[in-house]
């Protein structure tokens, strides 16, 4: 329990507009996009500047006060839900693009700024930024870091960690450094740039970020290609990287996740009877000629491995529609059913057999599931789906067929998370791809930064 | 001193022909490409595997006695440099390409393996390993991590630390652990495989790595771009990336570096007497139709930009010459004089600045120097020549010379190394850009891997 003292403090550090203890404020604060999990903090404080963070980290420090960095709550490992109540720590007001710097690529920004809200700002300078996580219509720059978030275009422009050059943090203790330079390569000492990414609110709160840009590529090319069997899907995604052809995305579907789609949502969205699996295959070019010269040579190379059926989009709508129902997938499979999100990663060639594995181990232990996600870079999301399964089935024996699933991806050089983080419902499984050894050098590191462990306590690290 | 118990079970481990200490083991191991700095350590060990090494670091971690692993010995900070003696641990005999895995673009190597060798074992399968420090043809990918190596084409490509995906790390008590997954995504905790490059040794023994490679490009044109002034030649390469073109990259070079070169080196290398300052600007495609596009859409350009000549080579000997120019500079420059070599790093935009400053301070303090490197990542290389100077100069205003160009970097958002490292000799600079707070994060981290220091030493972290 916080202290009377100390919230009138923290009150007045951040001014009584930006505290909140109203049940809606500590309920809007008591969740994120995992499963259906609710944990209330004490507290929402909404501060304005890195100032103002310093004095309020510093007093929860000496005062052991939990902080739950929050940025848009669109997490799906539960990573900031406040487990052990204390303050949920809103970075909603710094939501500022402090600069464009098109000399040298990079811009400066504010932890809250919303993904999104960035690639609009950069637009009308001929630029963009990159990382494009499902979420990225709401979710925030801080968040992004703080998971190293990916998304479709990661299989060309990498994900969240390729476009951070440098960081402003706040440390447990109230002080503030940065990170490392506004450089494009730096060798300057151990890199905490890179140890922040991913760090999911457990080393310090980020309060600045100098990011990576790019040039805008105007032309967009989608392709739709189905299969009568996940080996066949899989194996193309290889194929087509290994043939020279460089799409900036190469996502999957199950046709049962976009038969639940568009059961739901009126989309355009050919199918035959036979297409079971689907590639979604995102070609670019500087102009138009350019981007119907892939499309030319990369049609009878679908053919060639085995499609049943390539799919063009006859307008943008269309185009927009497969989009639309490839980013619905998630939502609305989980509007189904009480469920659990996985997000496995393994090298892309064992997508087929990890496909595999997943359904043969839905079998053995009872569950439903439908797969999709990043197949470029090997990244299977699969959602897993209670459906009429006994409570106790549902507690018991699902947790171990997810062992086992995660189990095969580290056997095959995969791991447990590819983007969305351990978080807190991970945190069960951390054992399958971390050896103790492993584990007390993060929890050593996490010493040295959060001694008295006021960051985020409660999630995998503890 | 290491006891001669010590040797002799070292010896054991390594058998009696992979332990030396006669003088010319000792003197070859006492340096690497650091001015002319020798500390020769007390014994030279070349292990043939982790678990060799995981003995040595055990019994060398019982016994307080330093370890100094080395690769080739390239390096241009120190940081292999045995300044406390102990053992130098090489990892010659670790050369071994273990696996060239084509389908899902990576290799699995030892960390002895020449960065070259690694190119040419992958050049059959159409593919290449991107990182191409100057030293590509001796240095090994073990030191290329540990400093985090970049290269000319950094600028397209990167650096080293954009394709490792996993460590095996023997830690210093002997435990051997992989720090990620062979995956092109992984959001699995803090990440120490990123934590481990630039390391310097400092932090464990890489007895493995996962690499990412890519397909190869077959198409390569130099072009060779002149100004008379180096304040065009720099803005020329912030426009040159503005404007879309892609080169692999942008190097700068002084006039008085190029001088130094021909009166050394009978190359074929184009120069009127205006020709101040050089851009050799590297394009790359697919075919050689799409690359003389791309020749003819940027010759005009650099006219533009008010390039004084725009040379193209007659043929490949020639474009090898001009390469070899560059390549030699470093090299031949330090055969002038004594020399000090700084490794600034900053936006691209302020290096036209970063030449003035370090021309102004050369002046201030009185000494000569030439500046090259690689532009398009804002990293410049400043050979700073003794010449005739007094020794008290040498050793007294010269540094206090350098602390001001490094103090330009720092407040434009640069620091001060972009790839060689801080090692041995930057560590009396390390405090113009990292704050005590921050120093004291680092070396949190070094001691919960390496709580009695015996890894490397007497470098910046101590």
């Amino acid at each position: 329990m916080i202290a009377q003292e100390s919230k009138e403090w923290l009150k007045t550090i951040v001014g009584i507009d930006n505290f909140a203890y109203d049940t809606e404020s500590l309920l809007n604060a008591s969740s994120d996009y995992t499963e259906d999990l609710s944990f209330p903090p004490e507290l929402v404080l909404f501060p304005a500047d890195a100032s103002q963070i310093s004095q309020i980290l510093q007093h929860c420090n000496q005062n052991n006060i939990p902080v739950y960095t929050r940025g848009a709550g669109t997490g799906l490992s539960g990573a900031c839900l406040p487990v052990n109540g204390g303050v949920a720590l809103s970075t909603k007001r710094l939501n500022r693009i402090l600069e464009i710097d098109t000399d040298n690529f990079q811009v400066l920004v504010e932890p809250g700024v919303i993904n999104q809200h960035l690639k609009q700002a950069l637009e009308p300078h001929g630029f963009t930024y990159p990382p494009d996580p499902a979420s990225m219509g709401s979710s925030t720059i801080g968040g992004n870091i703080a998971h190293g978030a990916g998304g479709p275009k990661a299989v060309k422009y990498g994900t969240t960690r390729d476009y951070v050059l440098n960081l402003e943090v706040v440390l447990p203790n109230g002080e503030i450094i940065w990170t490392g330079a506004n450089t494009l390569k730096n060798a300057t000492g151990f890199s905490l740039t890179h140890l922040m990414i991913g760090s999911e609110g457990m080393l310090g709160v980020i309060t600045k970020a100098v990011l990576k840009i790019a040039p805008k590529v105007d032309h967009e090319l989608l392709m739709l290609v189905s299969f009568d069997q996940a080996e066949l899907a899989a194996k193309t995604v290889s194929a087509i990287l290994k043939q020279g052809f460089k799409p900036s995305g190469i996502e999957l579907m199950e046709r049962n996740g976009i038969d639940i789609v568009l059961a739901h949502k009126s989309l355009q969205f050919p199918q035959t009877p036979e297409d079971a699996f689907y590639l979604l295959v995102v070609l670019e070019g500087g102009n138009s000629e350019d981007l119907m010269q892939q499309a030319e040579a990369i049609y009878p190379f679908f053919e060639e491995q085995g499609a049943l059926n390539v799919y063009v989009p006859n307008n943008s709508d269309m185009a927009n529609d497969w989009w639309s129902a490839r980013r619905s997938i998630g939502e609305l499979v989980k509007q189904q059913s009480i469920y659990k999100e996985e997000d496995t990663v393994v090298p892309r060639s064992k997508l087929p057999e990890l496909l595999k594995v997943v359904k043969d181990i839905g079998s053995e232990y009872g569950f439903r599931s439908v797969c999709y996600g990043h197949a470029g870079d090997g990244n299977l999301h699969i959602n897993i789906l209670k459906d009429d399964m006994t409570e106790e089935n549902w507690q018991v024996e699902v947790p171990k067929g997810i062992r086992k699933i995660f189990e095969y991806c580290y056997s095959v050089g995969g791991t447990i998370s590819g983007e969305h983080g351990v978080g807190y419902v991970q945190k069960e499984f951390l054992d399958v791809v971390m050896s103790k050894t492993h584990f007390s050098l993060l929890k050593g590191i996490k010493n040295t930064f959060d001694p008295k462990g006021i960051l985020n306590p409660g999630k995998w690290i503890d």
